[in-house]
């Protein structure tokens, strides 16, 4: 069986999801488009020569008889509305972070996925798919390192462009990290502080850049991250797990060592769709997969709904410069 | 359009492509099946829930109407029988490594297929598509290392069985490198010559462990690979291109860097099919996709007849212990 | 002319101290030695074939006509008397850290030196003397990272004695990054903080183990500091200082990669004696040079008091948990 | 006591070791300097401010009461008639590499030291005083690889000048290896063979560069080093020692590793007297302490004619393109 899909936002991420579908990854095919920007949509669907109808809304598509499950790769703000509507017409929904813009948008979804009574929605946290952070998962639960107790991490940019202001570095930036660290080590988060190291020169006016974002768990496992979006040199993600008996490094993507003009050195990616790539494909398998069988599994709306807890306090915490707690509600059974 | 694909030979690669084929990759099925174990056959399709008939023998599968192209991973002398067929009944035609047992079935094959006016064989040198081997290939033919002066190899097998002699060095496991260098350098070889270090004495009594084998290629590049296929740490390929201006080494397989016990230490694979998993991927996509679009690429008949050559000079070299020649016929236009 | 040595303090580091100079390093003697345990002194002296007079204390010692320069190598309590002793004889004056146990200690010290109107103090410090953080200094000063935004460092020993508390985590530990980071971004601190993750269930109990130390320096300049001090695996000191235009990491200790057993190893020391002995040897190398050229350099009694400053800082975030100023005082001209 | 040395030739490797002696190391002073250059040697006595008498010749130096040691670091083939003065004056004598230019010559020296009685010579081979080379030996003694059955290496240099010829490659450049792997696996040679890959288009016309020099041990190690004497990138020494059991890697020397302008990267040496500096400097206090002890050990002048016997075999290999036979006499006992 073929799951149709229909994708609702046809800008980057959107398309190279669609590509990724169709030409790449198999039991999917790409049946029904529509973006706001109409022109836009059919584009897609001529450059990648789909079979696909291109629809006046989401809304339209959500419901059409041939589209089994449904991609949200548009604006944000838009995204909660769609994946409701894809719950109530009993559809599975890959959404793309953040699920909804505020944490009460995510709750709405909670509260209709449950009410529901199946797990719909899968949140496009795809670092949870990397074969890096897979092996430190593994390491983790097979206890190699005794239990966690700290993260250090960065997450660097070789630059943003101007439209990039400080609140993005946590709801566009550290999001990933904040679903990550919740997933690899099985714990929410109780704290978030902010500090703005020396700004530097590179980073336009209206960003603190470099930040450093100071995360409690609550079995005390203390996170710091650097944030730094205009680093210059270029995409690099590192992430240090230590535990009570050892230390995990995040592998660095793959590259040739070469000795050449006084140097040995690895090229650094430029690129974070190059370097999540491999990534993307697996997580996208994972919900064609999910939707062929009937049961979608990796990140749930409840891990949406934490992600967007905890940036809503770290962006409290960038404007107040104190500790912030972070207040989970329980998780439901539902999500267990 | 979904290639239909008969797949002789139901053992273990055979199996394992297979699963790639129905699972993994996309625009494939596999439809027709066979074995010289007709219950292996079976069981094969059952245990990969394929929709896939099981034929008697190859060459009724070959002719079949449902079967597009054809998939030879059965026992190595059987394969140029199927090749030839699988020619003249105008098919595509994946077949594992050996194209055949000697050099003048190489050639009937090249011969059928130069006939027959269409290049229909792409063989199972996987290292082709190897992201490590295509970053160095690229790194070559951008000239960042200069013209190519040496290469310095080595596969390691961590152990073999009983029935591994002494020749199988070079059938077996040099062949990858036989062809890979050719690949990588674009050129052919001219000289062979082998040497025996102090035995191992984790070798059994059939086989000389470790060798090294010298080649020379047309161009004068020196070629030194270390076989060593009871090394008992691991799998480990490795290779290093020197150039008149600098040096590529092959990538490490990506593996966690743990802090533990007094080490850092990474983990060695021990499973040659782990090493090159995504390498097979890559491959067998770019043989559906090639027939898909009727123009197969990847190593040809010509490259696996010129693999048969060298192997042979080889073999040949560990007998004499002399520099053995290497003569390559003269390439024809068609593999240009 | 030879530099003769008067060593007070004959335990484990007075004791290395006085090995360095009369075997491995050039131009200094061991003339003198005391300690509170004459017993211990004695066995030294014989232990080491000293050709040296042993004193019945510090202060005799110190006006002996055939001592140039003295090292104080005792208990840290004795350190300011002995220092202010050897400035008043207008003698050269190597002392561990600290450099007195309280800053009012380290300012008596200043005053004495800068009213004798020549630098005599050497305080051991011995990082900055080491080849790997000279590199990381180098690379600052020219400019190769740009300025200079981040550091993210670590320190870490297998496990600690029953009679390590939580304040030494900065007396003894903290103190040498307190010192180094000064060095290497020649600038003050502003501000600390302490926060205490998840303890490790290696430590005892009169000791929060790990702690994480934020630093801000005048400059703005962003220190996190992991001191872990039973972290079991090794004794491990890490440092990257991230730039607006790059990144340092402090070399790894040089150290044989095998690849053995499934595994690609390093092996990571366990002993700081080892980690930093060559940068003992060029510390001291550097006081009898000085003391023979009748100038000495290195860190001085400025230095040893900024770090005094800063762990009382330190030690009261620990125990406040709020973020502490530390207000160091003009720098006066005499230690420009 | 002070063992006062006495050099002989004062050009850029007598002054580099005779300010090693004068200005770092420990127990050694320079009394007596000689070269054919008469000015050159009080230029450097000026320059190292050394208390030291110009002689006319070395063999009054050798003869002067106020030399205890003589360092023989003149032209080559002036070394053999100053190493026996030297044994013949009852003084040690540390002589830089070759020991004697012929074999013959080799042979003189250990005739006169077996019958003067007492070891007297330690030749100039610096490697065996490297730390990561050292760090090999104990990891092949320790038996952490299991029994060595091939070694391989590779040095090169960026460039070499107009003078340097082809045989150069061996007695200037092999000559460190060939000395280095005999201690490395307590082994003699039994033979060698040569290959020149395709030139480099960097060398000049007299020599060819690269080439591959393959060696036996008498217990069947093989050996293989890459001999690139106008690599371009740097100055670079690569060891692999392979074992029944696992493999052991040569350390890279100390760098700093950066993240910067898309690269991750190490520098790399361009001046051999960087790359072994410490061990010169181990070497080189071996030596004094040897000489004040009454027991000079290190290489032998065994070590320097077998090295010698190599190396003629070497290069006659590069001649014949032939494999030829290295015949060692057997060991006296004097130097067992
Ligand atoms: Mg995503
Ligand atoms: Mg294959
Ligand atoms: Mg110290
Ligand atoms: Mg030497």
């Amino acid at each position: 069986m073929t799951v149709r899909i229909g994708v609702i936002g046809t800008g980057m991420i959107g398309e190279e999801h669609s590509r990724r579908i169709s030409q790449q990854l198999t039991g999917g095919e790409i049946t029904a488009v529509t973006d706001v920007n109409q022109e836009q949509a059919q584009t897609m669907v001529d450059r990648l020569s789909l079979d696909a109808k291109v629809y006046d809304n989401g809304l339209e598509l959500i419901q059409a008889e041939h589209v089994d499950a449904v991609m949200v790769t548009s604006w944000g703000p838009t995204h909660e509305e769609y994946v409701l509507a894809a719950i109530q017409a009993g559809k599975y929904v890959f959404c793309e972070k953040p699920l909804a813009t505020t944490a009460q948008g995510c709750r709405n979804i909670i509260d209709a996925e449950i009410e529901a009574g199946k797990r719909r929605v899968q949140v496009g946290f795809m670092r949870r798919y990397d074969s890096g952070y897979q092996l430190m998962k593994e390491a983790i639960e097979a206890n190699r390192l005794g239990e966690p107790l700290m993260i250090h991490a960065a997450h660097r940019n070789p630059t943003v462009p101007e439209r990039y202001v400080t609140p993005m570095a946590i709801h566009d930036t550290l999001i990933h990290e904040l679903d990550t660290f919740r997933w690899l080590l099985n714990d929410d988060y109780a704290t978030a502080q902010v500090i703005f190291p020396r700004k530097t020169r590179h980073a336009h006016g209206k960003v603190e850049d470099p930040q450093i974002i100071l995360l409690e768990t609550t079995q005390g496992v203390r996170i710091d991250v650097e944030v730094f979006v205009n680093c210059q040199y270029g995409y690099d993600i590192q992430c240090d797990v230590v535990g009570e008996e050892g230390i995990a490094h995040l592998p660095e993507p793959q590259s040739l060592t070469l000795r050449q003009a006084g140097q040995r050195s690895n090229e650094i990616l430029q690129d974070w769709k190059k370097r999540f790539g491999e990534a993307f494909d697996v997580e996208l398998q994972a919900f064609i997969d999910g939707a062929a069988s009937d049961t979608v599994g990796g990140p749930s709306s409840w891990d949406g709904y934490a992600a967007a807890i905890a940036s809503d306090a770290c962006v409290k915490a960038q404007e107040s410069g104190q500790i912030e707690k972070i207040e989970m509600p329980e998780r439901p059974a539902f999500y267990a």
